[in-house]
C-alpha cells in the first residue's frame, strides 16, 4: 500500500461532547452500548466512494474545483490510487461500511468485456481491502444513468438493447457485491422516468421497469444472494418525471408487478425533501408498510429544488428518524449511508473529514436522543392513549368486521353517539420531544 | 318554482368563436358531434353546489363579500330557495349535470335524525329539479370535514365514535345518491391525515381507512348501486399531510386494502399542482393503472400552496388531458366537475356565469383540438415508432419472459450489444403539439 | 377583575433544563444576565392579542373548534371579558409585552363612530391592564384587510374611500398606541397586492401606498410618537401577490418613495418561508441595510403554502438570528412578537399555555447559544479572516476608489495578478456552530 | 468559409398558420407590419451562442449526448470553426441578433493575455459575420463563474484579485461589445450570493458589488459605449442564495448604490419562476419602476427547482408580457434572447432548429395577439374605469398632497365615507383575454 494520502488528518478519536477539537468526534462512541447493541451496530455508517472520492466540485456552472491525486487519468492505476486512499479514509474514520456503484471504482474501458474485467480487478482489491481492515461493503450497485446509452432511461428505454446493457451492468454488481459479503444492493432509478409525456408510453415503461426488477430478484436467488434489495425513491432529477417519486409510489408500483416482499426501500433525506415529504414520514411510511431498509442520511437545503447532498448536520431531524427505527426494532441489512459530498468551496483535505465527522455526530446524537426518549416513554404512551377507543366496543368491533356502514349508521341516527372533543396536544408533545434534543 | 333569482342572465347560447358577446359560449356546443359523440356527452360537464351556491367569500384573513339571498339563515327554507336557484343557474349554463355534499344542501340540524330528515326532504326537491331540467347528478359526496367532531379526522379519528358519524353520512348520501340516480360517489379525505406525527399512528390509521372503505364498498352492493366509487387525492390543506396525497399513493393503499377494481379516482387540477404534478401525469397515471374515473377541473395558481379552486381557462392544459382520454375510450361514468368558485373579489351575480362559461368554453376548445391531434395521427405515431424495438427480437423476448439476466447479459459481454442514440425529439413533438392549440 | 379565566394554570416558573414539569419554563429565565442585560430586556417578547385570545380554529375547511367564555357574542362587555382574560395569561406567563390590532380588541360596531368610542374604552382599560401588570405594549396596528371594503386593498385600492377609512383605522390605533406607551406601529399590507394583473394598475398602487405612508409618517411626527413604524413583509396570501414581498423588495419600496429612514421591517419567520427565504436572511439582510426593527418569531411548515402561525420551537433556527441580533447590538425598540396560534385540535385552555412557554423557552435557549458563540468568538473570526485582503492593498484601493476598471484590467494583463484557491470551510464551520446547539 | 454544417437544413420560410412543414415557421414573419413596425423591430430575437453552439448535454447526472464537429478540441480552430456554424444558423433562421460570453467563443488560453488575444481573434471574424449576415450583436457579456476562480464570486470575493479578474474579463469584454455595435452589456451575477451566511459579511459583499457596477458604468462612459448596460435577476443557483434575486431586489440595489438611471434589467421567464413570480410580474414591476430593459425569453419547468432553460412554447404567456411591453411603447435596445438549449436527448441537428422555430413563432403569435388585444381596447378600458375615482375628489386630493390623515380620518368619523363594493371581474377579464389567445 502506498504512502498515506491524508497525512494531515489522525485517526479520528472520540473526545466527548466538550472536545474543541475540530478533528474529533464529539458524540460518535462506537462501542457506547444503546439499548444493549453497540451504537456502531445500530447506525451501520457507510462511507459512498462516489462523493467522497470522485466530487471534483464541478456543477452546470462552473469547472472541477477540487482535484485529488487520482483524478490524473482514467486508468486502472489511478482506481488503484483511488482505493488505497478510500481505505485510508475508511479506517481514520472508524467507519464500518462503504458503498459504491461499477463505475465509481472503474473506468468502463472501452469494451463491455474490459469494463468487466476492471470490476473484477478492483473487487479483487477491495475484498483485500474489507478484510485488512473491517470496513465492510453496506451496498453495491451499477450506475445506469451516466452514460449517454441511458439517457432515455436504463430499464424503461424504448430501446431493449439498453435494457440488456443494464442487465449486463446489474447482473455484474450483483454478483460482485455478493462475492463481497454485500449486505444489501441498491437500485437507484437514475433516469427510470421521463422528460416529456408527449413521447412517452408510461404503461409500457412501467412493464418494463416490472420486468427488469423480476429478473434482478431471479438472479438474486439463483446465485444465493441473501441481501435485501432496495429501490431508492426520487421525485425528479436529472429527469422530470422520475418513476420512484417516494416511497408509496414505489409501494404501489411493487404491488403491482407482485414485487412486495422482495424489495424494500433504500430512503434519502434529500430526495424525500424534493418529493414535498418531511423524511420522517417517508420513514413513518416505510416502517408502517414493511418497507424499511436502507438509509441516505444526505440533507438537501429546504429552498433549493435540486439534491444539493450535504452531510446531515442537525441531529432533531435524525433523533425523531431513528425513535422511529428503534420502535420498529432497529435496522437489519441496512444502514445510514452518507449519499452526501463537500461543499465546491471546500478544496482542502480536512473539509473531507469535516464533513464526514459532523454527520457521524449527527446521527450519533440523534440515536442517544432517541434512547432518551424511549427510555421516558412519555411520548409513545401519549399516542397509546389517543387511540385507546379503538380496543374495545365500536371501535373493536369495527376492526374485527363485525360492523357495517348500515349498523354504525343506525347507531348514530339512534342519537347513541356523540364524540366528545379531545386535544390533539401538538405544542405538549413539541415541548416534550424539546426535552431530549 | 319561485321569481328568477338571475333574471339578468339568459339562457347562455352557443356563439361560435368570433363572438363578443361575454354571456355566450363561443366553443361549448352541446350538441356538435366530436368522433362520433355529442360534445356534452364526452365533457359530462357539472357544476358544483357549494362553490357555485355556498360560497361567500370569506377566507382566512376576511369576511363574507358575496351575498346571496339563500344565505340569509340556516333553514330549510333558505335552502329550498338555494335548490331553486342552483337549477335556474343549471338550466340557463345548459350544464348536464351536478355535483354536492350532504351539508351544502340541507342544514345538519340539532341531530342525527334532523339532518337525515333535512337530506331527504331536499333529495325529493332534487328528484323533481332532475325530472324537469335533465340536468343529472354526476355524484354525491358526504362533507367529513367541517363539524369539529371531524378535526382529527373521520374514518382515521383517534376516536370510533367519530367513525361511527362518518359512517351515517356516507350511508345517508350514498343511498341518496343512489336514488337520484347518482352516476357516481366521490370520497374526499377531508381530514384523513395528520398535523404532526407526534401523536399519529401512521398504520392504524391506514387500516381504519381501509375498514371504512370495505364497508363502503359493501354498502354499494347492498343497495345495488351501479354508480362507480371514487377517492380523491390532495396532498395537503387541511391537514399537514393528506393520506391520499397523488394517484399513485392512493393506488399503493388501494392495493394494501384489497382494494382495487372497487374504487377509482376523482382526479382535480388544483390538487395535482399542490402535489407537484402536472395534471397530465396524474390522468395519466390513472389510465396506465386503470384507475380513471372522473376529474375536478379546476386550476390552482403554480406559484400558490394553497386550494385556490378557479375555473380552468387555459384550453391547452385539457386539451393534453382531453386527448388521452379520448385514446383511452373517453369517461364512462365520470365527468368534469367544476370544483371552483369565483374569486372573492367577484361579487356580481354575472361574475358566477363569466366563470362557468369561461370553464365550459376551455374544455370545450380543449376537446376539439384533442380531436384533431387524434384525427391527425402523428403524435401516437411518434410513440408508438419509439418503442418499436420492443415489438420483436430481444425486447419481445424480455416482455415474453424469455431472457434472464443472465442471458442478456452474456449476450452484452459478447460484445453484440450496441445500442444507438436516437433523439426523443421533444421540440419537434411540442411544436407539432402546438399546430393544434 | 372578575374570576381568573384559567384557573387550572399557575403562575409560570422557571425551573431549569432538568424539569420535566410541563408548566414550567426550562430556558426562559426573565432575570438571567446575558451580556450584560437581562434576558427579558433582550428577548422582548410580546404576546399577540387575536391569535392568543381570537383564534377558534376554524380554517377554510372547518368550522370554530375552539370556544371561549367571551366568544359569546360581538359586545363590548365580552371585549371586556377578553381583555381580562389576556391579562391574566400576560401574567401568568410573565411576558413583558403585547399587540394587538384594533378590531382583536373591540368590535367595529355600526359606524364609525362607534367603532371609535369602542376603542377609546378599551384603551382606558388597556392602560389600566398595563399600569397594573408592568406588560406593556409593544406595538399596536389596525386590521385594514379583515372587512369587506378593504377586499380589494387598503390604500392601494381602487377606490380612494376605502384609502379614507384606512386612513381612519391607522389614526385612531396610531393615536392609541401612542397613548398606550407603545414602542412601535406595525403597517402589514394585509391585502396590499392583487389576484390578477389584468385588473390591476402596479404603478398607480404602489405610488398610493407611497402616499399612505408618507401621511403615516407625518401624522407620527405631529403627534410626537417616538417609537417605530415598522412595514412588515409577506410574499402572498391572502393576496395572491403581496406588494411587500420580502425585506429587499419593501426595502426598493422604501428608497422609491424617499421613506427610507422612516420605517423599519417587522420580519416574520413564516413569512420569510412563503417568500423562500431562510428566516435567517432576511434579519441578515435587513441589519446589513439599516432597516432591523422587530421579528414576529412565529414559524410555518416548510412543506406548506400558507401560514401556519406555529409557535417558534426549535431553537437552533434562533440561535442565529439572536447570533445575528446581538453583533448588531440588540433591539431597540423592536421585540419577539409570537404572532402565531394554537393548533386547531388543541383546544384545551393548558395547550396555549404550552404553547406559549414552548416559544419563549425556545428563544431563550437560542439566545443562551448566541452568547456562547460570540464568547467563543471562532465565528466571527473565521468571517474575518476570509475578507482580510480587502483591508489593504488592491482591495482596499478598489473600496477607496482608486482603481478603474481599466487599471485593473491592466494588472491582470500583466500577469501579477494570480488569486489563490481558499476553502470556504462550510463544513467545519457548521461543526463548529453545532457545538453551541 | 467552410462547408455548410447543417447541410439538411435549408433556410427557414415562413409558411403560414396552416403550415405543416416542421421546418418552416408558421407565424413569424419578419416583415409583417404590428402597429407600424416590423415583427423583426418589434421581438429583436436573439439567438445565443453558449446554448445553442456550446451545450453538449452533459449534466450533474451524466455525460456528454451532443457533438458537434467544433467540439472535437479548444483550439482557436475550433472557436472558428463554430464561429461559421454559428452564423449559418443565424442566417437560416433569418435571426436578426445574436449574444455570447467570452468565454463561448473562443479558449482561456494559458494566461491572461491569450485569453485577451483569443478575444480579439475572434471579434474581428464575428465583425465579418455581421457585416455579411446583417446579424447584429444583442449583447456581450463575461462569464465570472464557471472558472474556479470564481467558486466564491467573482465581484463579491472575498479575495480582491479575483475581484480584478473580474474587471479584466468585463473591460475587455465591454469594449469588443463596444466595437461590435453591440446594443446593450449583460451583467449576470453568476455566483454573487452565497453558499452559506456562516462564512459570509453580506453588507460588505453588497458594498463591493455595487463598487463593481459603478467601476463598469464609468468605463461605459469613459469609452463612449451608448447601449445598455443590464443586470439579470436571478434567485439561486448555481449558489444557494444569488443577490440579484428578482426585479425588486435588483431596484433596491441599484437605488442603495446609486445607480438607478444607469442599469436596466435583463428579465428570464425561467429565473422569474425560480424566484415563485409570474414572469408577467416581474415586466410589469420592471416597467413601473423604469427598469425594462431585456429578455432571456427561456421558460423552465413550473414543477422543477432548477433552471431547464428550454424554449418558450406557450405563446399565452408571451402575449400578456408582449401586451405590456407594447402598451410602454416597445423595446428599445433590449430583444429576446433565447437563453434556452435543446433537450440532452434531441442529440439531431435538426432538433437545434425546431427549438428555434418553436420559440420564434411563440413570440410572434404573443405578438399578434398582444397587437390585437391593443386594438380591441377592452382590457385597458376595464382597468381605466377601475381606478376613475382617483382622478377627481378626494382620490385626486390625495394625490395632490392636499389631505393628511387626520383631514382623511375626520371625513369617515363624520359618517360621510361609505365605499361601495364593486367586482373584481377576474373571470369576465380572463374570458375576454382568452378571446385573443
Amino acid at each position: 500500500m502506498s504512502a498515506p494520502f491524508f497525512p494531515q488528518i489522525p485517526t479520528i478519536p472520540f473526545a466527548g461532547p466538550d472536545s474543541r477539537d475540530p478533528l474529533a468526534f464529539r458524540y460518535y462512541d462506537a462501542d457506547r452500548m444503546v439499548m444493549g447493541k453497540r451504537m456502531a451496530d445500530h447506525l451501520r455508517i457507510a462511507i459512498c466512494y462516489w462523493h467522497s472520492f470522485c466530487y471534483g466540485g464541478a456543477d452546470p456552472f462552473g469547472q472541477q474545483t477540487i482535484h485529488w491525486p487520482w483524478m490524473a487519468g482514467h486508468s486502472i492505476e489511478m482506481a488503484d490510487m483511488k482505493l488505497d486512499a478510500a481505505f485510508e479514509a475508511f479506517e481514520k474514520l472508524g467507519a464500518p461500511f462503504f458503498c459504491f456503484h461499477d463505475v465509481d471504482a472503474v473506468p468502463a474501458g472501452n469494451s463491455a468485456r474490459e469494463f468487466a474485467e476492471n470490476l473484477n480487478h478492483i473487487a479483487e482489491r477491495m475484498a483485500a481491502g474489507i478484510e485488512r481492515t473491517g470496513c465492510r461493503l453496506l451496498w453495491g450497485t451499477a450506475n445506469l444513468f451516466s452514460h449517454p446509452r441511458y439517457m432515455a432511461g436504463a430499464a424503461t428505454n424504448p430501446d431493449p438493447e439498453v435494457f440488456a446493457w443494464a442487465a449486463f451492468q446489474v447482473r455484474n454488481m450483483l454478483d460482485v457485491t455478493h462475492r463481497l459479503g454485500g449486505e444489501n444492493y441498491v437500485l437507484w432509478g437514475g433516469r427510470e422516468g421521463y422528460e416529456t409525456l408527449l413521447n412517452t408510453d408510461l404503461k409500457r415503461e412501467s412493464d418494463q421497469l416490472g420486468r427488469f426488477l423480476s429478473l434482478v430478484v431471479e438472479h438474486k436467488q439463483k446465485i444465493g444472494f441473501k441481501g435485501t434489495l432496495l429501490i431508492e425513491p426520487k421525485p425528479c432529477e436529472p429527469t422530470k418525471h422520475q418513476y420512484d417519486r417516494d416511497a408509496a409510489t414505489v409501494h404501489a408500483f411493487l404491488q403491482r408487478h407482485g414485487l412486495e416482499g422482495e424489495i424494500k426501500l433504500n430512503l434519502e433525506v434529500n430526495h424525500a425533501t424534493l418529493a414535498g415529504h418531511d423524511f420522517e414520514h417517508e420513514v413513518a411510511y416505510a416502517i408502517a408498510n414493511g418497507l424499511l431498509g436502507s438509509f441516505d442520511a444526505n440533507r438537501g437545503d429546504p429552498r433549493l429544488g435540486w439534491d444539493t447532498d450535504q452531510f446531515p448536520n442537525d441531529h432533531r431531524d435524525m433523533a425523531m428518524v431513528l425513535y422511529r427505527v428503534l420502535q420498529a426494532g432497529g435496522l437489519t441489512t441496512g444502514g445510514f449511508n452518507f449519499d452526501a459530498h463537500i461543499r465546491r468551496q471546500s478544496i482542502d483535505a480536512a473539509d473531507l473529514f469535516h464533513g464526514h465527522i459532523g454527520g457521524m455526530d449527527t446521527l450519533a446524537r440523534g440515536l442517544l436522543a432517541a434512547e432518551a426518549m424511549i427510555a421516558d416513554g412519555q411520548l409513545a404512551k401519549a399516542v397509546d392513549d389517543r387511540y385507546a377507543g379503538w380496543q374495545c366496543g365500536v371501535g373493536a368491533n369495527v376492526l374485527d368486521r363485525n360492523e357495517s356502514l348500515e349498523s354504525l349508521a343506525d347507531k348514530v341516527a339512534q342519537g347513541s353517539v356523540d364524540p366528545q372533543p379531545r386535544s390533539g396536544r401538538q405544542e405538549a408533545l413539541e415541548n416534550l420531544v424539546n426535552r431530549f434534543l
